[in-house]
């Protein structure tokens, strides 16, 4: 499901699992590959990457459908996921190999920088087209990382982004070819691996206390 | 004073009042509008326009001159329609003919996009010329839409952006010549009427959280 | 130490001790300066430039080693500078005329303006890489003055940015080579003399309520 390799000082975790939507199981894996990564000691950085054409879809409808009554918690636990990489000690990297929707977009968000694939694949947050709002938390994510007219257009049209209108709207950070996402990311998260992680984790903690007070906050508001 | 018609799912109401200034009678007859606008059912959205050189040149001065006894609620009066654009249940997009000024700046601004005139007329905060300052509403409405430096820019020196200007700065989305201003508008706020109204606004009520309560909140501070 | 001069409207403060570090004698020289531009009356604006290859380091780290207890003090001091500028009466443009690193990068941000010398110099925030975290203040100011996406890169990465990179990221608004950098901002700094120095000071404090909240506040939080 989930895969969690170290390459020099990056830690890769590859999601390995479909759509790599967030069920239980999923998130559970993802939560465990963190803790692992958060023990680490000395120079250190995160590349997250999905598998095949998809980075990840978000949320798993299918299993909230069977679940309804447990709505509420399992937001809040996927809010924490994005609290948790908001947080961690040590730079972030999404490498985006396919499509990040909905959640999964809010995901890359969550990260430093992200590098997303030329030739397939969109960023996407279709929530509006849905019918379905965004939480209190990954409204003020989306808010805190996209420029004020970007997070109005993803979030109020549902536009789907290819890597280059992301770049040109400053959502992601780097594109390149398919085979070059998960190298380039893995190069970025490298360059920054000698920061002090904890000093990093400090740092984003600052910036984002509006946004992370809203991610720790009641999941629906 | 105003036009409201209806364009297929859009809504367009035309201010036809000169400068397009709030005075009390005009505020009325927009209000108006929004209340009918607002019981759609179904696909919908909504374009404002002014007609001639003028979108609109904001607070009516004169009125002001001639109630200053009425200035809070007057300006609460004035907040009240930006918050009502912010959360109006359809998509939303100003047909900017002519100048925006002031006041009718951030009416365009309460919209999700604007289309603004290539040939004439100019989008402008010239609060600071006018030995004004801004309203705490109006001030974060400004910081909530606007990049820091085209906020920072516009407010503290009053420039005068051209539609060109406008765009590169982030204020508007789109340019055309006069003639097709609305007709542009209209056919974005066509492509967006499908969306899920009460999402749209329920959308935009969490991005605009400080921006509301500030709107919604004294007039004065 | 430093050296306050007037030219036509504009009061042109030189800082001229090497590094420009905030020591207590630096800084209660700039203290008794801005007491002096405060008191203008009519049209007004200023100029802040540094010389030789330095326009400023930022915090006195040689002075805090060796008065550890006075730490938080003393950062309160640097926050109320910050502040002081953000809410000065009159515009305010500062002249980048070499390094703007840490601290001294901050205080040029806390100005309306900035023109930054293109052959020699950079705008960095190094505080990653010096082990140190940005107080809630110096966080705060820094994400209201720069994009999302720019602070980010700014604080995590300790990017230096040469005049033309802090310009395409938005962090000055123009470039000079070395000896049009003072022309530069004083010509900047003449065109906006003629505001309400008041009204700029209210604008300014009206946009910037949360990051002059946070300078204000307890300097560690």
């Amino acid at each position: 499901m989930i895969d969690l390799q170290r390459d020099g000082d990056v830690y890769v975790l590859r999601f390995d699992a479909g759509e790599n939507r967030f069920g239980p199981d999923f998130l559970a894996a993802v939560e465990d590959a963190l803790d692992t990564v958060a023990k680490n000691d000395g120079p250190g950085a995160l590349v997250t990457a999905g598998t095949g054409k998809f980075y990840s879809n978000g949320l798993d409808l299918d299993w909230l459908g069977a679940h309804r009554d447990e709505f509420e918690p399992y937001l809040g636990r996927v809010h924490a996921l994005y609290a948790r990489l908001l947080t961690l000690p040590m730079p972030t990297v999404a490498a985006v190999n396919g499509h990040a929707f909905a959640g999964g977009a809010m995901l890359a968000l969550a990260h430093d920088f992200t590098v997303m694939r030329t030739d397939r694949g969109y960023f996407c947050l279709p929530e509006v087209d849905l019918g379905m709002s965004f939480t209190p938390g990954m409204s003020a994510l989306i808010r805190a990382r996209l420029s004020a007219a970007t997070a109005h257009e993803a979030m109020i049209t549902g536009r789907r982004y290819t890597a280059d209108e992301a770049r040109a709207a400053g959502i992601v950070q780097r594109t390149a070819a398919e085979a070059d996402v998960l190298p380039a990311a893995v190069e970025l998260a490298a360059s920054l691996a000698a920061k002090n992680g904890t000093v990093v984790g400090e740092i984003r903690t600052g910036m984002y206390g509006p946004a992370l007070a809203a991610l720790n906050g009641p999941p629906l508001g």
